[in-house]
Formats: C-alpha cells, structure tokens, sequence
C-alpha cells in the first residue's frame, strides 16, 4: 500500500476552505437564478466520438473509461470519456431533448470537470466549472451576447474576490483579418497568436513566418492587431486604421460595437475590447469573453466564454442551435484566494451551539435541547463526553463555535447561554433564543488583497 | 455520427426535475448542517489499491481512467479509479489530512459516484450519494451510532417523500452467531443471507448448505435468525432464545440495545432492528443501518450505511480510526418519485417575473428595470423581441413565471404589473415591490403518494 498523499492536478481543499467554496458556488447559483437561468446538470461521460476533436490539446487530455476487470469481449464503458468542459455537454443535451425544451433556453450549469492536463499553478485535472449558456434554434440574438457579458461581470464581481475585467473580442474579426491578408485556414494562426502572453510578439512573429510561411508585412499587421486594446469605441477604429478590409472583419466589428454599446453599464472601463482574445477551443465562432482579477494577472483568465453557432451540428444536430456562454472557473479562482489566505470562513463548523455535557444522566436532557434548537434552524450539537465545562468550552473556542449552552439541571435551575467571544452568560429559552444573523450562519472573512 | 440518444444508468433530468432535485440537494444539506456536520468534498478519483476489494461484486464495477491518447510509458491517470462510494474516499481524507483535523470529526459529503454494474431500475452507474459520517481516532462513542441513526431519519424524513422506516442490525450479531454454529470464514454466509429478499429462504438454505457445507439444523438456525424483525427490545430475547451463544453476539445485543434505546425519539416504530440486514460492503464491522420508504418498498433500500472499525487501516493508517455514518441514495428516491410523478417544481424556471418589452426602443428602460428588481433579490428576466403582448404573456404563463412587469414609457406613465394567476394588473414601483414569500422562489408540489 503506498502512503496516502495528494494526487497533483486534483485538488481537495480542508473543511474551512471547502465552506467558502460551498459559499460561493451558493452566490453564483443565485446570481445565475436572479437572471432567470434554469439549472442543468449532465452526466460525467460523453461518447468519445463527442468530446474529440473540440481544439487544441484538448483530445489528448480527454480520460476514458474502462471497467477494472471487464473481459475483452464486454464493452460496458468503453467508449465513454469524462467531460472536458459544460458547453458540449449542454450542447448534446438541448440536442437530445429539444423537443421538451422552452427556446430560448437559458441554463447554468456548476459542475466538475476533468482534463489530463499537466498539472501546474492554477491548472488541474479535476476543477468546478460554473456556466451559463443560451441556446436557440436558427437565430441567437445578439442581445444575449450583452446579457452574457453583463451577467459574467456580475457574478465575478459578487464574489469576495478582487474585481474582475472582462476583455471582449470577436473571432470574426480575427478571422476576416486573416482571410484579408491570405490566410485561408486560420486555426492555426489563432493557435500561435493564443501564446503571446506566454511566448511574447517577437517569438509568435517568428512562428508566423516559419511555421505559416506569412510574410513580413502580414505577419507585422497580425501583431499590431492584436496589440489593440480598450475600454471605449476608439479600438474600433483603430483596427480599421490597419487598413485591412474584409466582409467578415466588418461584421465582427460590428457585433463588437453591439455588445460594447449594449453592456455599458458595465462600470469602470471594465469591460474593454481586446483584440488579441481567441480562446483555444474550436467551437467558438463570433464574440469571444475572458476575464482576470485586478492584481491577480499572473492567474490567467478566471472566467471565459463566446458564441458558438456551429456547435450543435457538429453533434449531428439537423437544426442549427446557436449558443452563447460563459464559464467561471471557480477552483481556479480558491486556489489562489487560499493560496494567499485571502478568504476564510468565519468560524470552523457549521454549528452554532455547542450543548455542553454535565454527565452521562443529563445526556437526554442535552439532546432534546439540542433537538429544540434545531427545529428552530440553529445548528447544534452536542459534546460527546461529560468532561470539565473547561474543556467543552475549549473546544467550541478552537472551532469558533460562537455560543455554549448549558441545559437546565443538576443544581442549574434556568438554561444558561454563554456568548463565548464576550464571556457574557445568563438564562435562556430553547423555545424562543435566537442568535443575531451574523451568527446563525458561516460567513467569510475576506482578508488583504 | 451515433444518433443522440440516453446512455443506460447515467440519469439526467428535465430542468423541472432538476430544479426538484436541487431543492431535495439543499434540504440534505442543510439539515446535516443543523446536526453540525461540516462539508467535505473528495476527489473523483482515488488510487485503485484503495478502491479494490472492499466488497462483493464492486471490483467489476470499479471504472478506471486512462487518456484518450496516452502513449505507453505515460503512465498519467494510469492507476486511478472512480470512487464507487463516499465512504472509502473519506477514510482515506481523515487519514491524509489526520494532523489538520478537529476530532471527533464529523463531515457530510454530498457528490456523485460511479459504478459499473447492470442499469437497472433505481440502479444506476452514475449517481448521487449524500452522506453523513463521524470519525475519531482509537475509539468513537456509540453515542454517535445513535446520533447516525436519528440523523438518517431526520434527513430522509425532511424530503418531500413517503416516511421512511429505518432498519438497523449488528454485524458482531450475525459474526458471533455464525461462528457458533461453527462457521470460521464468515463473508460468504453474509453474501448468501443478503440474497434473501431476492432468491427466499429455500434457496437462501440450499445454498448454505451446498455450497458452504452446513448442517440442516446450523443452516435452520441462520434462517430462524434472519426472520427475526421489530421495533421494540423485544427481539433481543428472540435472538437470544435461538439458543446460541457466542460473546461477540452478546456484544452485538447489547450495542444494538444500545441504539435502540438511544434513538427511542423515532416515532411509530421508524427504527426497527432486523436480524436479517447485511449490508454487501465488507468494511462494515457493527450497527448496520438501510432504510425504505412506505410503499415503495420494491424500491429496496434508499438510504443505508454503518460502523467501519478498521477501514482507516486497510488504506495505511498507522493509528486506528473507527466511523459510523450513513448515505441517502437520492437519485433512486428521485427517480421512483419522477418516474410516478409524485414531485415537481412550482413553476419552470427560477424566474419570478418577465419584464415585457414594447419595442426595441424601451430595451434600454426593459432592462434597467430588470436589474433594479435583481438588485431587490427578485429573479428577473427580459423578454428577448418587441412583440405582442399576448405572446410574451403566454411565454410567462407556459413557464409558470407568476407577474409580467410592463414598464413605464411609450403612453404608459407607471409601471404596471400583472399577476397571471389573478389576471389583476395595477401600478407597481420597481423599488418597493415585493412578491409574496412563496412567489419568490421556485416551491415543490407533491402530488398522490
């Protein structure tokens, strides 16, 4: 048996971090359900035939299935990889039961996933994903492109984290640009301007011309594109200030200009167009989203997103079932929050009254108290052993647990509460006490940063 | 391109259904956090020597991970298994994270889990388990046997389905009684007793007696055993006039005295020990818990679980780590309740009003107008085109959405509102406006059964 450690790429977090977590997947889902998004949730496994083929690395790290000890000839299983992302999944799944769906169907989705990815900072294998999507047969309109921005914005920025900025951009405009300048199959251009944060301008330019035989000027026109950046209108501009022209450049420009206009109320420039966003998967094929958190840039994007029109078909859909979403990448986000000790939770346990033990005879008492409590919606328990009042009020102390309650009995006429940050104790009523609502439920604490 | 269609045993629900399940997610996880159980979450994955042989037929079912393209020597994800229960990956928690802990430690662990048997119904190869456990090192107070038990019944009977009745045994019962008959290796009399509801008692005998070489009158008694059944302490004497002695049975007897006078606070009966209750996992060591619900009984058990002394040191542990807890099988209690359609949502969608939109012109009022009332902690949504009234009130009625919100522009000086239920529409002021309780979010209704 080897010794229990860690898996990398698999992250576990303790019990007060996994409050949090628990926290602010609860604060997502409600902002998700204030905007009126249906919750979904699909199986683990796709059939590979699904999953393959969606972009980049993505097919090498695609886990498959088999049994532990299935025989050659049975199949149970094969076949069958876990998800990689919502989106395909969600796609299958309006697919599959689009004649029982209402249109347009708006869905979040909070569920893990997995990719054999080298595991690194920020990167792992096993993560939560928290998505929205809009999908409509024939026609999505680009109001849900808003809607999406706005609705990333401020599920980011609800969270008790720094606050984030969205950078926008249009493959469209990519696309056309490329085609305008020669380039007829433009994957693999996406792919290699994909890693100038990683590789920088000089490297991908390099790339450019060796590996795509571009040309000096063209190759020049692809780096100064995507150079532009900004929060107002002026990049529009600015990318036709480059004097390339293309039916499909313009109407990426154009979608830009609508969602830029339409998501104003985004405050504080911080929603900005960023000519340089592609996002790695294949599926996308318009408006494009990817956000990070102020002084968090180093992480990469914690959130991203786009339209896909093409999606659906591609999963052998006879009807084209446009879609729009975005994806909050919440492990991500933890494990630079616990990582810096930005975030706790206020006390160690979800209870909130530890009903003290004076001996093995006052037990039942102890625990119809308890009992009480908890059918007025206090979480209590009850120490296990009849030890010093001392040690009973150690422990609570150690967990945070904010209040001790003594049960009437043995010599003690009145039930007594001890408010254990004060010191403060005297008589209270299990039917009618109620703690402060701070106190009732666990809260986080947010720290520095 | 395979046609889209269910994968046999992974279940996924309609979004009403959905929306049900996740209400029922919640009412578990809140009432185990009234019991003050902190939340763990486990990986997905676990080593398979951690997985294997801990029972029955679970190591066929056990689904093991590979990458889709992995060469030979890459040996990642290589090793790793799906966890099949909530219960082994928890064990192997505490004893990752022992020195980090607070003990005793007691946690609830609410995930999906994997096996690869025959889909059938109410079995599935994906699915929910929500569990609650506690563990210490060295020695756990049969107090929190008691605790489980009352906890078991309080999380299931809390759910908007039939009350379920609680079956609880010893497995020291069944050991010590086996081994007075004469028996040494005990697991194959327990796997052939677990057959009884399956295959009957004269089956059930001729198999002790084939296969395991039993007597007629040891093969009668394990059958006499097996038929004893009550809620009250009664049982103990019938176990006991069987005739046979053994200290291991004495010490089952009077631990299952034990829980069955502790829990004594289940009502009607709820908690009746069954000398019949095996449970098919081997890690089980003493009280052994299932559960059904009223009239649902051909459903099997849906909720189950038990005391595990030595799990902790069958995964390494150096120090001894005993736990008892529990595990309610959602999915199966959903799928009976949807398949005869018992629950479903109060409405379609977590929306609670659609504003309406006049023209393309008021979108920018529209949509302010639906953020304010967000803000407020209404669930809101915006109809996506200007058209008819008419047909934007029969998108709300056909989604249950309960008020339309017309605002205030193009003639119309207020807002106004209208309650689709009554019909009755009038001004309303997006910032004070407040639905009743019940309209706010998404209820339950339960129907027949």
């Amino acid at each position: 048996m080897a010794s229990i450690s860690p898996i990398k790429g698999f992250p576990e977090w303790l019990p007060p971090q996994r409050m949090v977590e628990q926290q602010l997947l609860d604060r997502i889902r409600r902002r998700y359900e204030l905007f009126g998004y249906v919750p979904v949730e699909t199986r683990a496994v796709e059939p590979i035939e699904y999953l393959a083929s969606k972009g980049g690395d993505a097919d090498k790290e695609i886990y498959v299935l088999r049994r532990l000890h299935a025989e050659a000839e049975d199949r149970d299983g094969s076949g069958l990889g876990l998800h990689f992302d919502l989106t395909v999944p969600f796609a299958r799944y309006v697919v599959q039961n689009r004649g029982r769906l209402s249109f347009p169907f708006r869905r979040y989705q909070i569920q893990k996933v997995w990719r054999g990815e080298r595991p690194q900072d920020g990167r792992f294998r096993e993560f939560y994903q928290c998505d929205a999507d809009v999908i409509a047969p024939e026609k999505l309109s680009l109001q849900y492109d808003v809607e999406i921005a706005q609705l990333l914005f401020e599920v980011v920025s609800d969270l008790p984290v720094p606050t984030p900025t969205i950078q926008v951009n249009n493959r469209k405009i990519l696309e056309g640009f490329y085609r305008a300048l020669g380039l007829e199959d433009i994957t693999p251009t996406l792919r290699i301007v994909d890693k100038l944060d990683k590789i920088g301008p000089v490297a991908v330019r390099q790339l450019l011309q060796d590996q795509l035989g571009m040309s000096d000027e063209a190759s020049g026109k692809v780096l100064l594109l995507s150079e532009i950046s900004g929060s107002g209108l002026g990049v529009l501009d600015q990318v036709r200030a480059l004097g390339v022209q293309h039916p499909l450049l313009e109407e990426g420009l154009a979608e830009l200009e609508f969602v830029l206009r339409g998501a104003s109320d985004i405050p504080d420039g911080r929603l900005r167009a960023n000519l340089k966003i592609a996002r790695g998967l294949d599926y996308y094929t318009g408006i494009v989203f990817e956000g990070q958190l102020d002084g968090h840039e180093d992480l990469g994007s914690v959130c991203s997103g786009g339209r896909y029109e093409n999606l659906a078909a591609s999963l052998g859909s006879p009807v084209k079932l446009p879609g729009i979403g975005v994806s909050v990448g919440l492990s991500r986000i933890l494990a630079r929050m616990f990582g810096k000790e930005l975030l706790a939770p206020s006390r160690q346990t979800p209870t909130c009254v530890l009903v003290a033990l004076a001996s093995e005879e006052a037990r039942p008492v102890a625990l119809a108290t308890a009992q009480r409590l908890r059918r007025r919606g206090i979480p209590t328990e009850v120490y296990d052993r009849a030890k010093k009042w001392g040690e009973q009020i150690k422990y609570a102390s150690n967990l945070g647990i904010p209040y001790v309650w003594f049960p009437a009995g043995e010599g003690r006429p009145d039930h007594e509460l001890r408010d254990l940050r004060s010191g403060a104790q005297g008589p209270a009523d299990p039917e009618s006490w109620t703690p402060p609502a701070d106190d009732l439920h666990v809260g986080i604490l947010r720290k520095g940063g």
